[in-house]
């Protein structure tokens, strides 16, 4: 055990916008990506650092607990706090070859855009829809009054082809969010709006790559990306994940040279586990090294209950080669096809003539609508409120499904997301449930559905979206209808 | 000249809907491609058919204006009228190899959609800025009470993912619209709801294409398409126009296996021709005969000023080749994102699969207010209005242009469209010239910039839209700008 590690890095900014706690986090994350800090280092303990700097302990925690979830930081009970086992500097010595993985509080529970698309649903989604916000918490009232105002603001001027790129206010906002919310410093020209998460990639394939490029996805992954970058002449290249994200080292094995790898860090999509920060940093390393881009689709980063959200990995991409997706479709609505892309600011330009080609922009009307909402401060509200219901609701189903049906699911813990995880006891296939319950009216996806090919050995799971049930008894119900589909073990 | 025709199949339906100038458009163009009319064969008199019918003479007239215009017929002068000489039936026995041509009234002009995407447009479209409809006769106090009314309305299951293909409601105004105004029979399945022009064309690319085919376009032409095509991997084939629209036969020469071919009918752009109808069976007998596809992108077919709209390509579509491609931007305006496309039923669920693979649906809330703006009758209003106040703009602006530039330009006679096209005179440089318009704030197009090739021979033309023209003062003062651009001869 070395000697605590000097912390001259964390002199604050008591001028700065940025609360303390996130201060002190974004040094120590820095410290560790520059080498300041090594694995094994010992970090002050909560209470010292706490006194040192003149701030309250709790301060000095919710920096810790942020670092711990995204695995900078270790505990190690009596011995104190240390610098996680299996993090190397970035372009760093390379003095630990075998990136072991920190142990990273395994994390959140993603949702599955596209499976909601469905056109025939009827007053609502169904039970268990996956992608769909809790529609019954929208603040339709406030969204009517900004709506109407936009329409009745509207100048010739706005009746043009609106900018390929997005309306400047609708960027700005964008950029403000997210440097706020997601810990992602980008310029508004970074910002390119677009018609859904979808729109988006098509975009990528079409400024970045070429026909018979090689692309990691993720395996199990989501299915649409895999079928989106297929159709676009892309080679897929399924590189699994485990409990720590994609493998980055298998990724490397399959396909070195490949030019993109699309991930979803915060939440795995179905695996909902988080990227940690030894794999976050081998991949940066690798794209950097390569000239590879990569996505970052970032559908519910969002929604985390068990500590604060994690900063995008956008944040850490000192390369320049993180395209970082998201969407309105999760936090607002998806009826509103209304997205975005940051790119690095060298490539913002190639972005805005793609776009103009190949799209001629979003509807003004909705992005004025949404600049809005952001700008007078209901959209960060509503995302505040949002993770509160989130977190009672994935309660709620969590017990009223357990009640019903313990013997036959177990619920795996997640610290986030909008879809509950559930692993089917025994020998039964998730695809064969997954598909009655839909033919019952119910929605469901099995995990063997997100799978690039059939693969022996991958426990039979089963994704359930918790955010439109709002009881317990709703989820029981539900429970025993799927109770009575389940065949006696 | 042989006797005259039968005209047994002339029976008249007084219950059917459609008026009766219609009605008798309608048989006699099929009696034309039938075979049933054959080049040559005389028809009755207009008022010797009024006098058989028990109809006005003026009913007739309507008829056979329409037919003349689209080159079925032709007057002989006191020899009476003919079916027009190019004329083939499509299948037929090919009685006429050499398919003349008929001398048709060439036809209106057009909007240039994708060159009017200026993102920088300040406070209003530029002077002569094409594609834009005149913004200031836009009923926004209607608009914006039924975007209000619709954004009220809204229930959560409008909150989620839109049907890929467009709402049930939308889709079913559109088909009842190009019903009524464009003679083209379809069903609302048919009909693809799409974000604009470009997203139609990249479904059709996605569709029923692949990289590396061959698709004829015109040239001159318009450039989004060509750029749009080849980026999606297309090999361009330039197809040469001239007063007839797009010359068929060269196309089978130049690439008699193309996949499928991209056509303005109704006004040609740039050069603001009409395909005529031997033309128009000759493109559509090609495309059965190979199983290519065509395009018909009818950007402005309702503004026709000299006689009714014709009606479209798709309509005479019997082997299932063509796909319909019209738009909002131009009747309503741009910022809305809103587009269609008609396809054959037999590729309905094709269209829809790779709109729900692609794209996610457009945004629900504009779907509703067009839906909405449709069924009241404000669209049909809203075009019949803008049809009169475009042909008095029309007038004022070659006015108004032609009272200080006729020694420098001439404006060529059109019957439609959004826009004026203006022959140089002397051997002055159209580029040179749209180039000094532009920088000076002007928006002009100029016919050498729609090439796909430099070629010498070919006229030096400017395109100038005229919808944002109010006064004929407003055109001299633009006039007086460009005559200040101008070299002297």
């Amino acid at each position: 055990m070395k000697p605590t590690a000097p912390h001259a890095f964390l002199t604050l900014n008591p001028a700065a916008g940025e609360p303390y706690y996130r201060q002190i986090y974004g040094r120590l994350r820095t410290a560790v990506a520059d080498g300041l800090l090594k694995p094994g280092d010992r970090i002050p303990s909560a209470r010292a650092l706490a006194a040192e700097l003149g701030l309250a302990r709790g301060t000095v925690e919710s920096a810790y607990s942020l670092l711990a979830a995204e695995g900078y930081i270790e505990s190690r009970g009596q011995a104190g706090t240390v610098v996680a086992a299996g993090l190397r500097a970035r372009h760093g010595a390379g003095d630990e070859p075998e990136a072991a993985g920190a142990p990273v509080t395994v994390a959140p529970y993603d949702a599955d855009a596209a499976s909601a698309a469905d056109p025939d649903a009827p007053s609502g989604p169904r039970p268990f829809q996956m992608g769909i916000p809790a529609l019954d918490a929208f603040p339709r009232k406030i969204w009517a009054r900004l709506a109407a105002r936009a329409v009745r603001a509207t100048r010739p001027a706005d009746m043009l082809y609106p900018p390929p790129a997005g309306l400047a206010t609708l960027r700005a906002e964008i950029a403000r969010y997210l440097q706020l919310s997601r810990g992602l410093c980008c310029t508004p020209e970074q910002v390119i709006v677009t018609a859904g998460y979808r729109d988006s990639l098509n975009l990528v394939t079409r400024a970045l790559l070429k026909t018979g490029d090689k692309v990691w996805v993720e395996d199990p992954g989501y299915p649409p990306t895999g079928a989106l970058l297929r159709e676009a002449g892309m080679q897929l290249v399924g590189v699994p994940v485990d409990d720590d994200g994609l493998q980055v080292a298998q990724g490397v094995k399959l396909a070195p040279r490949a030019r993109a790898a699309v991930v979803t860090p915060a939440h795995q999509s179905p695996m909902s586990v988080a990227l940690s920060l030894p794999r976050r940093l081998e991949l940066l390393d690798w794209a950097a090294r390569n000239k590879a881009w990569i996505v970052e689709d970032d559908y519910d980063g969002e929604y985390r209950y068990v500590s604060r959200p994690l900063p995008a990995l956008k944040s850490l991409d000192r390369d320049d080669r993180v395209l970082y997706a998201g969407t309105f479709s999760k936090v607002l609505f998806p009826a509103i096809r209304l997205a975005y892309l940051v790119v690095p600011l060298s490539q913002a330009a190639r972005f805005e003539e793609t776009a103009r080609h190949f799209s001629g922009g979003c509807p003004a009307l909705t992005q004025a609508i949404v600049a809005a909402f952001m700008a007078e401060g209901h959209f960060a509200r509503h995302i505040q409120r949002m993770r509160r219901l989130y977190g009672e609701r994935r309660e709620l189903a969590a017990a009223g499904l357990g009640s019903v049906l313990s013997d036959y699911l177990q619920i795996e813990p997640r610290p986030g997301g909008m879809h509950l995880l559930l692993r089917l006891r025994g020998r039964r296939s998730d695809r064969a449930l997954a598909e009655k319950m839909r033919q019952d009216g119910m929605f469901s996806r099995a995990l063997s559905e997100c799978l690039l090919a059939p693969r022996a050995g991958q426990p039979a799971m089963l994704m359930l979206s918790f955010t439109n049930i709002d009881t317990r008894r709703k989820a029981q119900e539900l429970a025993r209808r799927i109770l009575a589909l389940l065949p006696p073990a």
